[in-house]
């Protein structure tokens, strides 16, 4: 029985060797060595090899490689992208707008169902196909469609205060991009997407250019 | 001689604590205990002793605990804010302009200088009292202003030619938002910042609700 763990750093790999997988496949090819994978993201072999153990039962064959469609249903499934998750998106801003654009997302199983803004402008409209709605319709909405993940895209001042309905409404994560330090019950998960919180670890390493905290596990 | 080492989590930590400091400096608080701050953040104290022995000499006194000042500074020193970083921003589409209207970045040491574009309609306009310019102009300007940072906001399909400019440019380091893994001279920092791939964290922690991989280094 092999363990199924992987780094952070390991699962964030995982969407990089699943784009270049189906690329391949696009193109008709059906077996791709570890070492091509490798030169792809321009890492070491090893780290493929040792990133695929963790995710896939698939035995990669000598000289021909692993199977490229068995190795995108193993990754897709270890992602959870084969059972998309229905999620609503609070604060149709800037950047709210361009989650919104982003349809990466949709590919990799977040299935946007519902928009809440403030906004006279916006409520009742529809952004990429998708409704807007009040910020009083949240609870509820929430509720009816079983939604899983909300997205939280409003300035920092009304973050919690959303963040509050979203449990209210039965959600099973957060996914979290205001600057504030969200308080929840502890089987919520909450994942911070905070952009000064990413800018931190950069300009750590550039004022400590020494450290190799980025690239390695 | 302390070891200053500190996980991604652990940086990733800092800037919250900051954020804590910062209020408590507001409203005329001279010291802290690391419970409070623990409590702010709703983790345990032994993590926040820890993480703040990693980038700090400044002992917590018993009973009175950290003087808020010191800790303000040394956790700034450590994410190089006290040394700002002149970054360009490439692709003023919805994203861009959100990183343009999240004046925390600016806070924390990003001085972004000067935005590129290909759109006739924003090009020597500005956004935000930034000037916006053509792409052509790129590997010039990082030249004469001695840019250290890039961030890429455009579309993928024109994010390596944009890095190589980049790159030609001088800079250090790249903030990437577009899901495509540059190829870069190793000198080079990148630091990928595809939403689909902080999605894939999100979605395996939902797939597998066992797992404590997102909460603890």
């Amino acid at each position: 029985m092999q363990e199924r763990v992987l780094s952070i750093q390991g699962i964030k790999r995982l969407p990089y060797y699943l784009k270049f997988l189906k690329e391949l496949k696009v193109n008709g090819v059906a077996y791709v060595p570890a070492s091509a994978i490798a030169d792809s993201l321009n890492i070491y072999e090893v780290q493929v090899r040792k990133d695929l153990a963790a995710i896939s039962r698939q035995p990669g064959k000598p000289r021909v490689g692993f199977t490229v469609n068995a190795l995108i249903e193993d990754i897709e499934h270890f992602l959870g992208y084969d059972n998309p998750n229905s999620a609503v998106l609070v604060g149709a801003g800037h950047l709210g707008q361009a989650l919104m654009n982003y349809s990466e997302l949709e590919n990799h199983g977040l299935n946007i169902a519902a928009v809440f803004d403030v906004s006279p402008d916006l409520i009742g409209k529809s952004i990429r196909g998708v409704q807007v709605y009040a910020l009083e319709e949240l609870v509820n909405i929430c509720r009816e469609r079983n939604i899983e993940v909300g997205i939280i895209t409003t300035p920092v001042g009304c973050a919690q205060e959303v963040c509050d309905k979203l449990v209210e409404g039965g959600v099973k994560a957060i996914w979290n991009f205001a600057h504030i330090y969200l308080h929840v019950p502890s089987r919520i998960l909450v994942q911070n997407e905070d952009m000064a919180v990413s800018y931190a670890l950069l300009s750590n390493h550039l004022a400590n250019p020494m450290q190799e905290i980025l690239t390695e596990e």
